[in-house]
């Protein structure tokens, strides 16, 4: 281990405290990206659900609030086939839950947003805006995109859960590698969903990637307070990244649903689903994910077309009132999260890693 | 968080530093156990498998190379409940593993070993013999059984892999709570096998029993070197327990393929497996446990009977120099696994951990 790395990342991406704020496209908002970042963290947007020009005025509405460090998390996953019979088959499936509410699947559905792959209107607003930061997750877009990214003084980093994938990381340009434990809320950072899942634990990969790679690391999955964000640096990461413990704050877009299952038992019990969007994902458990227990991966389509059902699935839920079948992704470490506004769970976590 | 409890525990178990060897029935030794002890660190044995007298034997064997501490595992399980039809219908889903090898199933299979729950002629064992510490997987004894060994001086543990299962531990008079986290090599102590597993990550585990327990919290699994010992300590943990670290070492029972598995790229992807025994475990993945991906929980008898076939299967695998229906126990950190004579490695541990 390289004494001077943790340094070294954080002068890279020009932030005081090794605290990053986890992307959650749909959770985050510009309010908490910039919250963190004014605090001297890196404050994070996931704009993979975005068209380019909403992910520019998104960028927008961060800037106009700071302007430090900011990070833009992209989703590179293999653009979705279409598969009429299991998408048909799917809503069938999902049809008595529907009918819980009143409500009937769609007549049928489709990908909701392209993959960063194939999007080079977003490719266009990132060269156009630069942000500090831009992320992947799912995979790494072609090299020519990343040496576009890098010419433009942009630091990059890109998600991994097993050690291949990090070498693959390492070898494109990326700047450092987000190590993303089993214990992670949200979607698992994985490049093939459908192969083999070593379900690597924080510690266990954290500690791997730092013995393995000459490329920072950064910690994911678990850490909830300055302790864990101070044993991720004792592991060598250079810097955590904690999402859960966003998620209840004032500035973030979880929903009255989401912030009570968060602070009730549900917390206790994560759970790894691909029912929700067709890619693993941890969340609370919920009804959604009950019902996802029964069902066979071969029956879900293709991230991100299952999400298109899930979605709507939600919001006939949502309309009845019934909160049990959102996207209420969350880490192992659920039960620690505190509900607080962003710039004093920061000051806690500042303070806790002082102490720690 | 106490800040005095690090301390409190290493003067409970009469040790010089945060460092615990795992029990690892089968591959743990009395030499083994001893050169930790001797080297400041608990060292541990596994005897849940043996009758009271091999376990005094074993205990005996310690004593004479060290008269440090020695902690002395025993299995905690539900007796396991004979299911003949099951039992030979596992057999007959085995023949054709066994023809492989030109061998036969056996007849029939049975418990090869008592739990601890009914065997009080080992509870008379450990109270006669008085090792300093004692420890339990799977569940805890009767009250009256803790109050004896607590009466005569005996310091007790027992793992946890969920709050619920450390609020009981805690309850039971029980000194301090081992946290095995998902990452963790060999056998999952988790108390109901059937039930719910929420597959705690080491981190997320350690810092959440940190924080809701009042007694000490051991971190294990995941952990490899002085490093993940330091980040353990930094999550509130008042020591480590190494498991896979020690697999390795030349005083481990491990045979020759299982050290040569550890050692190639199998040790890159671990998985958890009931086929081997009955029971959930983190195996290296070898042809057994690709063998059991196939296979449903309910199809296993019940542990430790589906182990008594197991232990034939690798037997005659064996028999035929084909190692990969081992036992072949080993955590996510297996790659970090370094072959020393325990010695050695207690030296790198402590050295790493000061200057960690």
């Amino acid at each position: 281990m390289m004494p001077s790395r943790p340094q070294n990342l954080l002068e890279l991406l020009k932030i005081d405290w090794p605290i990053i704020q986890a992307p959650m496209a749909g959770t985050s908002t510009p309010l908490m990206a910039a919250a963190v970042s004014n605090a001297g963290g890196l404050g994070s947007i996931g704009i993979g659900a975005l068209t380019a020009a909403a992910a520019g005025d998104m960028i927008s509405a961060v800037r106009a609030r700071s302007n430090r460090a900011l990070n833009v998390n992209l989703f590179c996953h293999h653009p979705a086939q279409s598969d009429l019979a299991r998408q048909r088959a799917w809503l069938e499936r999902l049809r008595p839950e529907f009918e819980k509410f009143g409500a009937s699947p769609p007549a049928a559905i489709a990908e909701p947003y392209a993959s960063f792959l194939e999007n080079e209107d977003m490719l266009r607003t990132l060269l156009a805006t630069k942000p500090s930061v831009v992320s992947f997750h799912f995979g790494l877009p072609r090299g020519e995109w990343i040496a576009a990214l890098r010419e433009a003084g942009i630091v990059l980093l890109a998600t991994a859960t097993h050690l291949h994938e990090a070498r693959l990381i390492a070898a494109a340009g990326i700047h450092a590698v987000v190590a993303q434990g089993f214990e992670a809320g949200g979607h698992r950072g994985i490049f093939d969903p459908d192969g083999e899942d070593a379900q690597l634990g924080t510690m266990a990969l954290t500690r791997l990637l730092v013995q393995e790679l000459n490329i920072p690391v950064i910690a994911a999955g678990g850490i909830m307070d300055g302790a864990g964000i101070a044993a991720a640096l004792r592991l060598g990461a250079s810097a955590a990244q904690l999402g859960t413990a966003f998620v209840p704050t004032n500035e973030s877009a979880a929903d009255a649903g989401y912030r009570a299952a968060l602070s009730s038992d549900a917390a206790h019990c994560t759970t790894m689903t691909r029912v929700i969007s067709g890619r693993p994902a941890r969340c609370l458990a919920n009804r959604f994910t009950a019902f996802g227990a029964s069902v066979s991966p071969d029956e879900v389509p293709e991230y991100p077309i299952a999400y298109d059902a899930g979605k709507a699935l939600n919001a006939a839920a949502k309309a009845k009132g019934d909160f049990g079948y959102g996207a209420q992704w969350a880490g192992q470490g659920a039960p620690l999260a505190r509900a607080l506004p962003v710039e004093k769970l920061m000051s806690a976590l500042i303070a806790e890693l002082q102490t720690a």
